[in-house]
C-alpha cells in the first residue's frame, strides 16, 4: 500500500508549527482586539458569480472549483461536453468556488449584511484562502490571510491606527521593521505633471526597481516605455528624492504645486505623520515614492512592511481602497486595509529565533506511571493541580521509565514527577528538572503554589 | 445586479457569534492543554484517494470533490464523456475533496509522520469539515468539527481522562449533562449469549428506542428483525437493567458469566469508574446499554454527553478504537477521542443565556471625536490606555455625537469617554457608563487604574 500523502501546494501543521502560529495569530488578535476590530467568518466556498472576475483573467484560472453534487453533467449537451473547453465546462459544472483572498469574500458579507453591520465596521479575518498557483518555495496552494479593514469612514484617523497596529504588532515579535508608506494621489499626481498620466504604471514599475537596477537602468527602461525625454528628466528629482519625511513632503509640494490631485496626496500623508507625531511608534516609518502595490485598487495611503534584519519580501501590506462593495452594487463604501503575511513571519520568526519560549511550551509537569497501584494516589493529586492551571500529565502505561522519560525530553515537558512507593508513604514526591537534570524531593504543595517551578 | 449570497448550508458569523465561537473553541482548548493534547491542522483539501471507500457508497456520494485546474478534461475520452455517469467522471476529472470529517485525515497524518510523532500521540484538531448533505435546520454543509484524540496507548487511563475533560468543560460552560458510558465489548457479549451475533446491529438499534417506543414496541421490533423467542426473553433484563453504574455491573457479570468478550468489558467499564472514583466530576456518569453510536468503528469505552435542560441530541461523543490507520497500511494504531459538537453547544448556551457577559465584550471604552483639535491631546491618551490593555476607540470622525453614541451602542461598548475643549482645560475626562447612565468626570489615571470601570 501506498504511504498517503497530501496534495501538492499544501500543508500539515504539526504540534510544534502549531503552537508557533497560534502565537502568531494569538498576537495579532490581541492587537486587533486592542483596537476595537471585530472578528468574522465567511464560508470557504463562495458562489463563482461572487469570485469570478475579481482577480482578472489569470486570477479565474487560479480557483478552485468544486463539482456541483447530484449528477454534475445534467445540463450539459453532448456537443458542449465535445467541444472540451475546460472554462465553459466548468461554468456548467461548477457552481461553487474556494475563496481566493478575504478581500472580495468580506466585500459581499458587507453587502449581504449592510443592514445589521455598525458603521464604521472595524472587521478583521483570519483564515486559510486557496489558489491553483504552480506551487513553489515560499508559495502554497493552501494558506492563511490575516486582514484587518475599516469601512465606511474616509477619516485618516483609520490610517494613523493601521500604523499604530502595524508597529505594535512587529514590537511584540520583536521583529526590527521599517514601515514604508505612499499615497497613491502622489503618483497620479506625478503622472500628470509630466503629462504621462496614462503611463502611471510603467512608471511606478520602473521607479520600484532603483534599487535592484540603479538609477541609469531605471531611465532606460523608462525610455523603452516611451517616455519622453523631458518627463524622465522631470522625474529624476522624484525618482532620488531623500531626506527625513518632513523634507520629501516638503519637496513634494514644490515638485506637485500644479497638480490637486498630487497635492491632496501630500497632504493626506502630512496628516497622517502629524497626528503619529502624538503616539510614539517603535519602528521606522518612511515615505517611498517606489511603494506601488496594488496599484489598481488603492487609491489613497500604500503600506508595505518589511523585515530589517531577514532578506524576505514585504511580511504586511496594505492601503486605501475608494470602492470595496461597487462591483456587488453598493457604492460609496469606501475603507482601508492591511494584511498580515503570516507565512512569511512564520519564516522570520524561526530564523531569528524569536519565539518565547512560554509560547512553545504545552505540557508542563508529566507523572512517571508505575502502574495501578500507584494511581489511586496520583489521580487525585493531578486533579488538583489541573485545577490550578497547571497543565499536567500522567504517563498511561506503566511502562519502563526510560521510555516515558522520553517521551517527557521528545514533547520538551520541562519536569518530570516521580511518585513511586517509597515517595507516596512519605506523601511526596521526586521533582526532576530535565533541562538541568537536577532532582529534589518536595510536597504536592510546593507544586500548587509554583514554588518549586520556573517556565 | 443582485443581491450576493453565499451557498446553501454554508454560513457567514458576525463579531457577536464570533465571539461566543471563541469563546466556546477557547473553552474547550484550554482543558484540552491541561490533559497535555496538542494543536494539530491538516490541509482542506485531501486526495480522494484518501478520502473515497471510508465513509461507505454514501459518504462517497457527500464529498465534495476539486476539479482538476488546467485542463480538467484532459485524460477523458469522448466515449466516457458521453457515457455521462457522474461517478465516474469526477474519478477522472478531480483528484481532489473537500475533507468530510477530522479522523480520516488525522489517520493519514499519523501514516505520514510516524516517525516524527511522539506515541502516545495526544492531538486535538478544531477546523471545519464539508458534506454536500441536504442543508436543514442545524444540519450545515460546512461545520467545525473539535476532535481530541489519544492514539498509541492502550491504557484506560486515556478514557478516564477524556471522561474528566468531557465533565470539565460543560462544568466550564455552565451546562448541566449526564456523560452517558457504554462498550462495545458488552454489546458483542450480549449478541454472543443470545447466540445471535451476527444481528448485533438489530438489537442494539432496537434496544436504543425503549425511551421513545416503550418495552412492547421493542420486542415487536426484535422480532420482525428475526430474533426468537427465547433470545428476546433473554433479552429482558439486558433492556430493563437498572440501578446505580455498580449495580448494574454486577448485574451485567452474570447475564455475561458465559461470554469472555462480554466479561471484558465489564470488567473495563469497572476500572474507568473505579479510577474516577478518585476524581471529583461535577456531572452524573451513567453506564448506559443502549448506547451505540458508530457502532461498526468502536471497538471498547463509548461516550455520549446529553443536555439535561435542552431539548437536543447529542452534544458530544467518541469512543475506543482498534485499528484507526489499518486502511492506509499502518496496522496496530489504537486510540481513543471525543468529539464535541460546537455547533450544539452553541445553540444550548444560547438557548440558556450562559455566556459569561466578558466573553462578549470586544470595546471596553470609545472616546468621542470632536474634531482635529482635541486629537493632539486625545491620541497619546488613548496609546497609554491601549499599553494598559485597555481596548479602546477613537471613533473615527467628528460627526455628531449621537452618531458616535449609538456606534457605542450598536457594539454594546460599556463606557464612552467624552473629553471636548472644557474637559481637556482640566485634563480630565467625562466617562459615562452606557448601562446606567451615569456620567463622572475623571483623570486619565483613573482609567489606567480602572477604578472607575467595572465590565
Amino acid at each position: 500500500m501506498q504511504k498517503p500523502s497530501i496534495p501538492k501546494g499544501t500543508r500539515d501543521f504539526s504540534p510544534e508549527e502549531m503552537a508557533k502560529r497560534n502565537y502568531i495569530f494569538n498576537t495579532i488578535r490581541e492587537v486587533y482586539h486592542l483596537y476595537g476590530f471585530q472578528q468574522i467568518e465567511t464560508p470557504a466556498m463562495e458562489n463563482l458569480s461572487t469570485l469570478m472576475g475579481k482577480y482578472g483573467d489569470e486570477g479565474d484560472k487560479l480557483l478552485f472549483k468544486i463539482l456541483n453534487s447530484g449528477d454534475c453533467l445534467s445540463g450539459i449537451s453532448d456537443e458542449e461536453l465535445l467541444e472540451r473547453n475546460p472554462a465553459r465546462f466548468a461554468s456548467k459544472a461548477c457552481e461553487k468556488g474556494l475563496r481566493y483572498d478575504l478581500t472580495v469574500p468580506f466585500a459581499r458579507y458587507v453587502v449581504q449584511h449592510r443592514n445589521e453591520i455598525n458603521f464604521p465596521f472595524k472587521r478583521y479575518q483570519i483564515q486559510p484562502v486557496w489558489r491553483a498557483d504552480r506551487p513553489q518555495k515560499g508559495r502554497y496552494r493552501e494558506f492563511y490571510q490575516c486582514d484587518s479593514d475599516v469601512v465606511g469612514s474616509d477619516s485618516l484617523i483609520n490610517e494613523v491606527e493601521l500604523i499604530q497596529i502595524m508597529d505594535e504588532v512587529f514590537r511584540r515579535f520583536g521583529i526590527r521593521v521599517s514601515i514604508k508608506m505612499n499615497n497613491r494621489k502622489i503618483l497620479s499626481g506625478i503622472a500628470e505633471i509630466l503629462g504621462e498620466s496614462e503611463k502611471i504604471v510603467d512608471i511606478t514599475v520602473a521607479i520600484d526597481k532603483l534599487d535592484k537596477i540603479g538609477l541609469a537602468k531605471v531611465n532606460e527602461e523608462l525610455q523603452a516605455k516611451g517616455l519622453s525625454e523631458k518627463a524622465i528628466e522631470q522625474l529624476q528629482p522624484i525618482i532620488l528624492l531623500s531626506g527625513t519625511n518632513h523634507e520629501k513632503i516638503e519637496q513634494l509640494r514644490t515638485i506637485l504645486a500644479e497638480s490637486e490631485i498630487g497635492l491632496k496626496g501630500v497632504e493626506e500623508l502630512n496628516f497622517i505623520l502629524d497626528r503619529l507625531q502624538y503616539v510614539s511608534l517603535t519602528s521606522g516609518l518612511e515615505l517611498d515614492l517606489t511603494l506601488a502595490r496594488g496599484l489598481n485598487y488603492y487609491t489613497g495611503a500604500i503600506f508595505e512592511v518589511k523585515a530589517l534584519d531577514v532578506q524576505i519580501g514585504s511580511i504586511t501590506g496594505g492601503g486605501r481602497y475608494d470602492n470595496l462593495t461597487g462591483v456587488f452594487g453598493m457604492e460609496g463604501v469606501s475603507g482601508v486595509g492591511v494584511s498580515f503575511g503570516a507565512d512569511r513571519i512564520f519564516d522570520v520568526l524561526n530564523q531569528l529565533q524569536l519565539y518565547p519560549k512560554d509560547a512553545l511550551l504545552t505540557t508542563q509537569l508529566l507523572f512517571v506511571n508505575f502502574g495501578n497501584k500507584e494511581e489511586a494516589w496520583l489521580l487525585p493529586q493531578i486533579a488538583r493541580l489541573r485545577a490550578a492551571g497547571i497543565r499536567t500529565e500522567l504517563y498511561p502505561e506503566a511502562v519502563k521509565m526510560k521510555k516515558q522519560m522520553s517521551y517527557a525530553d521528545a514533547k520538551k515537558i520541562p519536569y518530570v514527577a516521580i511518585a513511586g512507593e517509597n515517595e507516596i508513604v512519605q506523601n511526596k514526591i521526586n521533582l526532576k528538572n530535565m533541562i538541568t537534570g537536577e532532582q529534589k524531593l518536595i510536597i504536592i504543595e510546593d507544586l500548587l503554589t509554583g514554588s518549586c517551578f520556573s517556565f
